[in-house]
C-alpha cells in the first residue's frame, strides 16, 4: 500500500450551533461538540484508509471556552500517524461568533480509529507522511500516545 | 464600511449521509441537500455582513447527481457580490464516495440574503471584492443575475 | 397508461414551526422551508406516478415574508404537467399566526420530479389533466417553463 | 365569544415515514404515530381557541394496522365539542402505500385540550357547531366521553 | 416456556427536556411524553418477551403536570401482565426539576404490546410474575383491564 | 453546605439505538455514545450541585465493543467525588442485545463538571460521601486522576 500525505485526509466541518444542540446557559453541550469530533474524524480516518472504520478510542479531552448558540462552529480533522490497522486522528474545534468575528479554540482532540471489513475483522491501512510543521510535530510525538494508550488499556 | 475580500466569507463544510436524509433508494432527498446549501450559504453571509441575515430567494437549482448513503457531501460556499443591504452567495456542492474517493459535483446555486437589525430593518452591507480567476468570473456576471431576479419578482 | 386528474397528486402538510428550524431572530431558515416543499413535491410525484422519483431540479424560489417560531406553516403540491418521465409539481406554502389567524403567502415553487426504478432508469408516467381554474391556467404554462430549464440546462 | 364551525380548525398534515421513524421490521414506533396526532391535534384546538394550549388527556387508541417505511401518513383533524376551558379533538390517521395507492385507516383518537394563558390560567373557549354528518355525529355524543373522562379521573 | 418475575423486564429512562421538545410555553408537547412512553415501554416489553413486538394500543393518558424546558423527566416500565401474545406495560412518568429537586408524578398509562416473529405472525410469550406490592397489585387487576379493551375494540 | 451520598446523584438511561445514530455497519457512532454519556453525567452532575453546570473535560474513553442498531444501551452515572466547584462523573454503558439477553460493557468514563452561575462565575458544591464498594474505591483513587488532570492541562 502506497503511503499517502496527511493532507490527503484532511476534513473541514462548519456548523450553525443550534436550539437543540444546547443547554439552559444557551451553550453547547460538551456530548455534542465530542459528537461533531467523532463525525469528522471518521471522514478523515475513512478518507485515508479508503476502507470502513470504528472508533477505538477518544484520548482525554478538555473544553477550554464555552460555544453560544447562534455561533458557528468550525473543526478540522486529519490523520496525523497510523500502525498497522489504526490510525490517529487529531481534531481541532474553533468557534465563531459571527458577529463579531472573534474566534477561539474550544478544544483540540485526539481519537484513534480502527479499519475493519464488513464481518469486523481488522484490516491493514497506508501509512502517512507529514509535509508541514504542525503535522510533522504531531505525526512525531504520535508513538509515544500510542504507547500511553496501551499501557492505559492494560491497567483497565 | 470597507470592502472585503470574497475569501473572507468562505465557508467549507463537510458531512456524512445519514438513514434520516435519505429516501428509499438510499439517496439524499433534494430538500435536505436545500438546506444543506442554505445552511453554508447563511454563514457565509453573516461572516461577510457582521450582522444577522434572512433568505431573499434561491436561484434555480440542478442536481446533477444523486448522493449515496454513507457519502460525504462537501459545501463550499463564499459571498460572489452585494448591493447596497442584499448579498449574492455561490454555493458548490460536491459528493465523494469516501470507499474509493470518486467525487462529482452535485450541485451549484446562486442565493440572495438581506441583512437585518432585531426589528428586521434592512441593513447596509460592505463589498465584496474577488481575487482568483472563479470570484472575478462570478464577481462580473452578478450584476446581470440580480437584474433577471428583479424582472422575475416583478412579473410574478 | 390512464390520464389522471390534478386533484389526485393533491398533498396537504401543515406543520408547527419549532425551535430547531429557527435562527436568531426567530424566524425559519430558508433551507428548512425548502425541505418541507421538496417533501410534499415528493408525495405528490410518487402519488401520480406510482412510482418512486428523484427532484431533478428546482426552480428560483422568492421567499417574500419570514415564518415565525410557533405559528404554522401549511404546503399544498399537485402535479401539473408531465412529459415523458418528468413531472412538474407546484407547491405553495402559507403561514398562519395561530394566535391571530392572519394567514400569508411566504412562497410559491416549482419543481421538477423525475420517475426512476431500482437500478435508476427512467421510467414513463401516466399523464396529468387540469379541472380548475388554477390547474387550468398552470398546466397551459408548463411547457413554457419546461423550455426554459432546458436551455437553462444547455448554459450551465 | 362567537361559536365557529369544525371546519374553522381542520388540519391535514401528510408526511413521510422516514427511518428514524421506525423500528426493526421498517414499520412506524407507535409512540411517533402519538406525537404525530398530538401534533396535529394541537394545531387544531389553537385554531379553534386562537389561544396556547396543552394537552390535558388522550383517550384510548387501538393502533390497526402497521405504517410501513416509505409509505406515507396522513393524519386529519378538528374540534369536536367544547365545554368552558377544554376542547375535544377528532384526529383521524390514513396510511397510504404511495407505490399502490392503497389506504387504511391506521387510527383515530380523540384528545382534549385545555386553554390557557401565558401564566398557565384557564382561559374560556368559543363554542363549535357542526355541519356534516361526521360532524354531528361525534359533536352529539361528545358529553357522554366527557363524562367518562370525569369518572376515569376521579376513580384514578 | 418459564415463568419471569416482573423486575427482569424493569427499565428506567431518564432525560433533559430540551428546546425542540416544548411548546411556546416551554412546557413539553403531550405527544412527546407519549412518543417516551412508548419508547421506554417498548424496552420492557421486548425484555420480556426476548421478541420483537409492536404497540397494539395504548388506555387513555391523564397529563396531570406540566413538564418545563431544562427539567429531567424519568420514565420506568415493566411487564404487569401477558395473555398469549399479548403483554401488559405500566408506565408512570415523574419531572424533576433539577434545581430545586422537586418532583412531580406527571402521568401514568397501560399499553399493550404484541410479539410478532418476521413476518408478522404473532408469537406467545413468557407469562410474568410479580413480587412487590405494587406489582401485585397491577398484575391482579389487568384481566379487568384486557377486557375492557375487547369491549372497546367490539364497539368502534 | 451538607455532604450527600453518591447515590442521590445516581442516573439511569436506557435507550434504542436508531438508524439516524449508526454507520454503515449498523453500529452505534463512537460520537453518539459520548453524547449519551455527557447528557446523563450531566443530569447527575446538576443533580448532585442543583445548580447549573458545564462540561469541563471528559477524560480518555476506550470503546470496548460496538453497539449494534436495534439493541439497547442502558447508562448509568453518579457523582463520585467532589472539590471546590467541580465535580468528577463516573459513567458505566452497557449494551444488551434485546433479543438474547445478552449484555457487555461497552465502555467506561470520568468526566469532569463545574458548577456556574448565570453569568458564568463558579460556585461551590457540597460534598459527596461513598457508601458501595464500588463508591468507595472510586472516591478514594479520584484525588489522583485529579492530579493527572491538572498535569495533562499545564502541559498542553
Ligand atoms: C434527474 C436525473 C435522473 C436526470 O437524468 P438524465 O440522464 O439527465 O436524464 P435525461 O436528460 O434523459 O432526462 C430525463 C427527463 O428528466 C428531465 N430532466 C433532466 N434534468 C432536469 C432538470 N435539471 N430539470 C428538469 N427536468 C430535468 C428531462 O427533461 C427528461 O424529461 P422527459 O423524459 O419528461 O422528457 C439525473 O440528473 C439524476 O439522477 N440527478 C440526481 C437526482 C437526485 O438524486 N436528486 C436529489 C439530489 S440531493
Ligand atoms: C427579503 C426581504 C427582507 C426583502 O424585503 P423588501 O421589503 O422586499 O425589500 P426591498 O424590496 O426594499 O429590497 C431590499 C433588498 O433585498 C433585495 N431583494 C428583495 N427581494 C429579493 C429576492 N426575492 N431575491 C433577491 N434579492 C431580493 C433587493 O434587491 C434589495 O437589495 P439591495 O438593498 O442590495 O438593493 C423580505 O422579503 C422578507 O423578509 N422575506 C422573508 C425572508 C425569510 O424569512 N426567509 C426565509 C423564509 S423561510
Ligand atoms: C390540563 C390541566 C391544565 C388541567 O388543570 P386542572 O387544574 O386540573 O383543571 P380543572 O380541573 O379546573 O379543569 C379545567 C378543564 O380541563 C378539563 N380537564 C382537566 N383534566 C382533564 C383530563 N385529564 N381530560 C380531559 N379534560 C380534562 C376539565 O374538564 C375542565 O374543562 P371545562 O373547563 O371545559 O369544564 C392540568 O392538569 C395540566 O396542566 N396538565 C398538564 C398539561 C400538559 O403539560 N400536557 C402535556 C404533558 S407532556
Ligand atoms: C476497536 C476494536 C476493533 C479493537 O479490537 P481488538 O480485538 O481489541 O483489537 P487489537 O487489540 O488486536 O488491536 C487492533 C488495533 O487497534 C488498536 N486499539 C485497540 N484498542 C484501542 C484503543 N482503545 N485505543 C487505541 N487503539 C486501540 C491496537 O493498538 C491495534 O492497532 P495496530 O493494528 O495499528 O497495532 C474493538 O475493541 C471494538 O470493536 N470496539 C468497539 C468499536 C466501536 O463500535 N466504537 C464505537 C462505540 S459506540
Amino acid at each position: 500500500m502506497k503511503s499517502k500525505p496527511c493532507r490527503e485526509s484532511f476534513v473541514v466541518k462548519t456548523s450553525h450551533v443550534l436550539p437543540p444542540d444546547t443547554n439552559n446557559f444557551g451553550t453547547l453541550f460538551g456530548g455534542k461538540l465530542m459528537a461533531h469530533i467523532d463525525d469528522v474524524a471518521a471522514i478523515a480516518a475513512v478518507r485515508h484508509a479508503r476502507n470502513p472504520v470504528v472508533t477505538a478510542s477518544t484520548d482525554s479531552v478538555d473544553f477550554l471556552a464555552p460555544v453560544n448558540l447562534g455561533h458557528s462552529i468550525c473543526l478540522e480533522a486529519f490523520v496525523t500517524w497510523t500502525r498497522q490497522t489504526s490510525m490517529e486522528v487529531f481534531v481541532k474545534a474553533v468557534t465563531e461568533d459571527l458577529l463579531s468575528g472573534e474566534r477561539k479554540v474550544c478544544t483540540t482532540a485526539f481519537l484513534t480509529f480502527v479499519a475493519v471489513d464488513d464481518d469486523g475483522r481488522l484490516v491493514e491501512v497506508p501509512e502517512v507522511y507529514p509535509e508541514t510543521e504542525m503535522e510533522k510535530k504531531l505525526h512525531a510525538n504520535a508513538p509515544i500516545r500510542a504507547d500511553q494508550r496501551k499501557e492505559r488499556r492494560k491497567q483497565s
